[in-house]
């Protein structure tokens, strides 16, 4: 796929991705207003939407084509917000600007910044949960007479519930918050880090969320067993492999490109993936995990063409 | 029913459920372990574990008795306490002890306060999710050969489903979210409450997530839509009750007893129910929704002498 192609369509998906996901957000009335619009504001300020992307992409690629997807998309973006929003807290890393703009809790005050990622991670399972009640009900209200409705039925919201269950364990202890913890640890501690740890991070924090969006989308669409643990270590490449670019970024990095100032790690003398393997080392191993990213995806069926480039401008980005 | 034997009941069915929901904690073990020891701990503290409790009272009245209703047990439990960890925030109402003990961000440090929150509410959903995926692939492995299981095996996870919404939809911005975030605007604004915005508080704050137990207890025993109602309304009695109960113990309640400062809410110059309404017509107010209460479930078949004897002496209580 030629880079210019590849852009189009990036930009074209992205934007399809953003008006179903804006969709799905509450209307912003009522006496709780506020922290609706701190919900809102949090959600809006963007990013490249990158998780619902990855999962639409493998929905369709296994074959998905309906809207059972949808609400799926928006509560993946939401808990990312959400971790967002609570990792920019005074309590935790005490941000006050992402993405250029202001944080939630610079703009709503600290208590509505706690209740503002509250909402979004309580939204993103009310979302889900409606949408399967919907299927359970709305796809088969007379399912007691004909059983083959019956049987579908129940393997749609089956379907669902497994969608469900994977989110919220790669979004909770066992994933995310379990990288979040670890990190916060480390960084408290002041200790470096040895590399078991440091993956440990990586795979948590960033990782299981891009599991979560693979993984979701191929079971969406049906895929079997194998396929969808081919979609958890294609993700855990991706999760592991930005972050080591992440890290080479830093030190070799043109901070007017990142928007943001290099060799910041090592002021802080940092321990990153970098710093214990090397620069040639870790460039090498950023190839090698990518590689097999899409080496998995070429052995399956369905159109992959798009998810393939995604990832190489991922993992080579310069900013 | 008998004081003595009330008492006896109680405290028998809430080791009960104590032994349930404990069953539900995670290990502490991975390089996780400390958000888990901090959600455990804050879990641990105990309290009198209403919301569980009413869930299960009410589940029985309506005929349940199976183990469907306990991983929501234990999910209701943990909604409100990530709600009271992530409210002694020192964002929110910074707070050093509850019930006697430390706040889990006092022991825990702050950042760990806020994940041990998030971990407490993910946690929630994940285990209502995975018991959803057990019970529709564990109860029926075969359901393609009979129409009839499969039918059964999807009222069952129809059932939960909707059990699930209804806490999210609670929880959440229409819920205890929402009440929560109008609770903060009056503090942080000082302006008087008036009469509707102290109820929508009272209603979203407290009486929601009560409703959620009564309501998810007799979903989860196959109640009907009429039943459902009574129960939301029931909920909401004993919610508002209990909270103007609140108000009056704070006036009139002996500090030994309360086991804290009374007269607090006349020396902050706190709008309550009982400055608006007057102590008299509070107290009044308190027994016409307390009769109500009870009166909704006279009308219900199945034992409920227990649950109507739990309502008296919630609203009731000298502490």
């Amino acid at each position: 796929m030629e880079e210019r192609e590849f852009q189009a369509l990036l930009q074209q998906k992205t934007q399809a991705v953003e008006e179903i996901i804006k969709g799905y957000l509450p209307r912003e009335e009522g006496a709780q207003k506020t922290v609706i619009e701190a919900m809102n504001y949090s959600f809006l300020v963007g990013g490249k939407r990158l998780r619902p992307l990855l999962m639409w992409e493998t929905y369709r690629m296994f074959g998905g084509e309906d809207r059972i997807v949808e609400p799926f998309l928006a509560a993946i973006e939401m808990i990312h917000t959400y971790s967002l929003v609570h990792d920019d807290l005074p309590a935790m890393d005490n941000d006050e600007y992402r993405r250029g703009r202001l944080t939630t809790w610079k703009v709503y005050g600290e208590g509505m910044g706690v209740l503002a990622g509250d909402a979004l991670l309580n939204y993103a399972f009310e979302t889900m949960a409606s949408a399967l009640v919907r299927e359970g009900n709305g796809s088969c209200p007379d399912c007691q007479g004909s059983a083959e409705k019956a049987a579908d039925t129940l393997e749609r919201t089956r379907t669902m519930a497994r969608a469900m269950s994977v989110l919220a364990e790669r979004a909770g202890i066992y994933g995310m918050i379990g990288g979040q913890t670890a990190d916060v640890e480390a960084e408290e501690r002041g200790t470096a880090l040895d590399m078991e740890r440091l993956l440990f991070i990586h795979e948590k924090k960033t990782a299981a969320l891009i599991q979560a969006a693979m993984m979701i989308g191929a079971i969406l669409a049906g895929a079997d067993a194998d396929a969808v643990k081919d979609m958890e270590k294609c993700a855990y490449n991706i999760g592991i492999a930005f972050q080591i670019q992440d890290d080479i970024l830093d030190v070799v990095g043109d901070s007017k490109e990142l928007g943001k100032s290099v060799g910041s790690d090592a002021q802080n003398s940092k321990q990153t993936y970098v710093t214990i393997k090397g620069l040639e080392q870790s460039a090498r191993d950023v190839e090698a995990l990518s590689l097999e990213a899409v080496e998995l995806l070429q052995r399956l069926p369905g159109d992959h063409a798009f998810l393939e480039e995604l990832i190489r401008t991922l993992i080579h980005r310069r900013k």
